[in-house]
């Protein structure tokens, strides 16, 4: 009963079965293996972006910082919600890669409003040369409570930042399961509506820890390899990330493992609310926060069930409501979600 | 016939079970894995050194920027060689780490002789306020030049730092090469002569991706954490590198890997040295400088085999002596050795 | 009718005495010049701090980002006001000279309570090595609304970073106006508070351009230096520095500026108040912000009188109100304040 | 009897006057003074350089580092000669500045030479993303040894930089002394010969602390107003910057200020040599190395003449050399510089 992240599951067998395979003989290393050659075409493919430039990383915070030092100068500023993951959970990766830029929080909850982000924008304006420059809007999608921007919400935020000048970040840690969520293609979700630059995450669905970062337009892609190399982020040995995106791609085993993830979920949140829990953010995708009982949430842990209570203690009184963050990945099963809920219902 | 470097080869067959058998089930994100408990018992157990701080990042550039980070202020310089893995082939990522530090490179060959280190770091002495301060001494064992150190001139490094009051860092990429080329204990080479920080290689050793920096001294664990999140390498799904080291230090298998790249890059040389070649620095561990005639390169090439020009072009007076680099690594196979040397011979 | 900045007025004439006596013969660079010695002197004397370490810069932004810097790790972050200098009108100088610290903001109005303070760094405390490690307080006094934290407030706002085991900064780029306005001694209002280094300002308060920085720990003072030098921020010619900041703090000068400044303020929003204007935060110091009808704006602006529009255009409904911001400095004249008042009531 | 650097003189009377004149009324803040247009329309006319950007700042690492900081990118390197002001007495100012950029040292004395830097620029090119990307030259005029590049020198270094196109820097913290040492006119020395940016210094001749920078191409411009700021140095009162250099350089001042130091340095070097001194660079400008008996080291030191020994401890045999540094600025007086002769003569 593992429902603390999706960061914590196992690898897809699909994806181990290609690193076996990859380790034959020699590669080139730093990427010029022929591994990545069609990597980047099938992302290519899948975006329908035959010109992208696309590079892979290690970590997701590796792939959002680099892509947003790329956009940002440090005297500028990153436009993004106050619980963005770049915020609140790279330990100021971002300020570091961009060399000293500030991220200016667009006030509001989880998802950005456009309404939000265009005053803040239009604030940032005034000060000429004292205050940071505009820069990079970036918004995640699934967003850090679990919410799934619709395709109107994201069209709206990157017509601000159009108006404005400023290109568009896509945090897709968790690309795939808004994808299947939203039933959308991956060009829909992203260049169609102006997005520039997508973190586009392996890691959390399902690989040993890969991310792409695309670029919809190259003509940045030579300053991000130097970014990149400067960050120690090359890998020599590159053909092992390769093969993890390429099995990853491969066919619809990215989809597939998303829609997994968020069908689990959906089960977990369908029998919670059924046991009469609330929600803190609608679930739409692999992540829920949950409000119930207290002494629930007792018998769960000590049944070993892991997740991250989210606000309240567990020591209290049992009647009252207590909130937690649950997260579904591609392996969650449905003997350890009905295992969970029976002991929610007591 | 694969002989460009230690970075292209396979992964050992032990290392990538290990993979297999750790993807089952949930493990702690971010080195919170149980493997790596076990990691840091056998590396303080291998280094006789309990109270290490013990760490793992996926590359090498990685592993030097972020220890060095740590030992040097953005005020200060490192002094290494010339010909320095940090200074020639990361892309300011030193630089970059530290927030801006310099490095000082010693005046000589490959390898820094104490006398020429004593007077470089006499030299940054006399400036005050104006010049970069003194930090951390970087050696890199073995050389980019495949020479190794004897002990007594790590010793005698690291009395000039000592000296100075200045922390020591080891490169050591290729530390297990250098190892079996000596003979020591990893204590002898390491904190015993006064070794403060190690980048304790697996990467070109047969691993796919992984790097351990040990601290003997634990009092800056924590900064070391918080650079490492924030420089983007801390993994979540830390279990894969914990897994690729344990394997590694399983056992012999981390010496017998090197000890076979040792012994393929000796017969290459032998041969080499008996068709007459000549070697820009002494073998000594798995990478050698050879010269010979640009009639053998052009056969070699021919034939497919990848290594790098070091001294002279391709093209040209096909007697004339043209330099190469070649490498080997744990996989190299008497087979294809035998087979470059008798193109060497013609 | 000059009221747009305390940075735009005329050099206090006995500082621009000091500058011409300062100009004889040789004298040592880089700070080792005698009348630094004696501004070390006397700046210890008034704080009541014989162990202080002070260094002159020439701006605010130097004071504030070289002593921020000295209080912060890269991977930590600075509590501020949303309407901070440091946040809004130094273009990421904190965060570059940090090498990529964040600022947090803590939220409510222009003063910080500590209320809000206390929450806010509880909130950072939650996230281990994924967030920002809790850094210094940076506490703006007077403050960018002319606003003065009374003893009491600060003495809070202390006591909770205390707490907290973090350090205290002091934004005193206005630091006469509000002793004046307080009627304390510079101890009263820093190191006995708790207080740790402090931005003294002296180039709005009638010197043409040096502020001094002051530890009342000495234990960073080489550090601070060095950041100084790096930051291009040590003048070779320091002597002039120190002969501005020693005429300033000679007998009561600088208090006498700042009480000057202060009344004429004082006077300007009598008037004002009188004339039937409100004000947007309450006068206490050299700065207001004043809500008064468009068509008295439209008569000042015509007049040539300087100041800046808060809030509102200057064109549209001659009725309506309109907020401006007024700064005195110690130069500015009853006549031009009265003339200024008549130009309002029309 | 002060020889030991032009970085302690007093200012120039019509220096002192100009700021005593400025010091009247209000003045729009952070360039904006009407003194600034004048000082831009007069560089543009002494340089012939009608589009020139002109910025100023009050120290030459501000200058140096700020103006490098626009040519290079974090993961390139700037080439300059092993003993540049840059690379020994800015504290890692432009490794700051440039968020961590190199600086590749070109091999040789004081004066690079062409070869030397063809040879450094195309041997920095054979690693691709691995190594620091190349980037502009820096080349000081003077230089920290006193000698002045001729104009054909320097053209062959700036004709090495285009052919790679590279950008060109040059160091003019003595450019006033090197343009009348040459006898040639300002755009002679720079944009004629392909310099694209210049710190034109002039604290060093007569100012109290005010250096221009000047870029012939204005595209970086705005980008130099944000680093200014965002290094803090911006000044809120610029007028008194402007008001050193619009003085500085009004009718002759600043070439004969020059000319008076040359002069000065010139007598002092002449009777050197009468003396029997011998010289370690050819004196050319206001600077130089004279080698003679300790002896006179010792007369001289006692009667409290002021300079820096540069080779060899005051103490010892008083018959053997001991070589020092001699600089002369515009207030030198034959007075002094005989006096000090007649202690050499002994």
């Amino acid at each position: 009963m593992y429902f603390a992240s999706d960061n914590s599951g196992p690898v897809l067998p699909g994806v181990m079965a290609a690193l076996a395979q990859a380790n034959d003989g020699y590669a080139l290393p730093y990427g010029a293996d022929p591994i990545m050659a069609g990597v980047r075409a099938r992302i290519r493919e899948i975006f329908e972006a035959p010109e992208a430039a696309v590079y892979l990383v290690a970590t997701g915070t590796a792939a959002n910082s680099l892509a947003l030092a790329t956009l940002v100068q440090p005297f500028g500023t990153v436009f993004c919600s106050p619980v963005a993951h770049i915020h609140e959970d790279e330990c100021n990766a971002p300020e570091f890669y961009s060399g000293g830029a500030k991220l200016t929080l667009v006030p509001g909850g989880d998802k950005m409003t456009a309404d939000a982000l265009r005053e803040t924008i239009a604030k940032e304006e005034t000060r000429g040369v004292h205050g940071p420059q505009r820069g990079p809007v970036s918004i995640t999608q699934v967003t850090e409570r679990g919410s799934v921007y619709a395709l109107d919400e994201l069209a709206a935020l990157c017509g601000v930042a159009r108006k404005f000048g400023l290109p568009v970040h896509l945090d897709g840690a968790r690309f795939a399961n808004a994808l299947v969520a939203l039933g959308c293609s991956p060009a829909e979700m992203t260049w169609k509506l102006g997005v520039d630059a997508v973190s586009f995450g392996g890691t959390k669905n399902g690989c040993m820890g890969v991310e792409a970062v695309i670029f919809f337009d190259p003509a940045k892609a030579w300053e991000f390899e130097l970014r990149r190399k400067r960050g120690a982020h090359l890998f020599s040995k590159h053909r092992y990330l390769s093969a993890q995106m390429a099995a990853y791609l491969e066919g619809d085993r990215w989809l597939e493992a998303a829609r997994a993830a968020n069908a689990a979920c959906a089960r977990l949140a369908d029998g919670l609310r059924a046991a009469g829990a609330t929600f803190l953010f609608e679930p739409q995708a692999n992540m829920i926060f949950a409000r119930f009982p207290r002494a629930a949430h007792k018998r769960l842990h000590e049944s070993g069930a892991m997740y991250y209570l989210w606000d309240g203690p567990l020591e209290g009184d049992p009647a009252e409501d207590v909130a937690c963050r649950l997260v579904c990945d591609w392996s969650a099963t449905e003997a350890n979600i009905d295992r969970f809920l029976a002991l929610v219902r007591g």
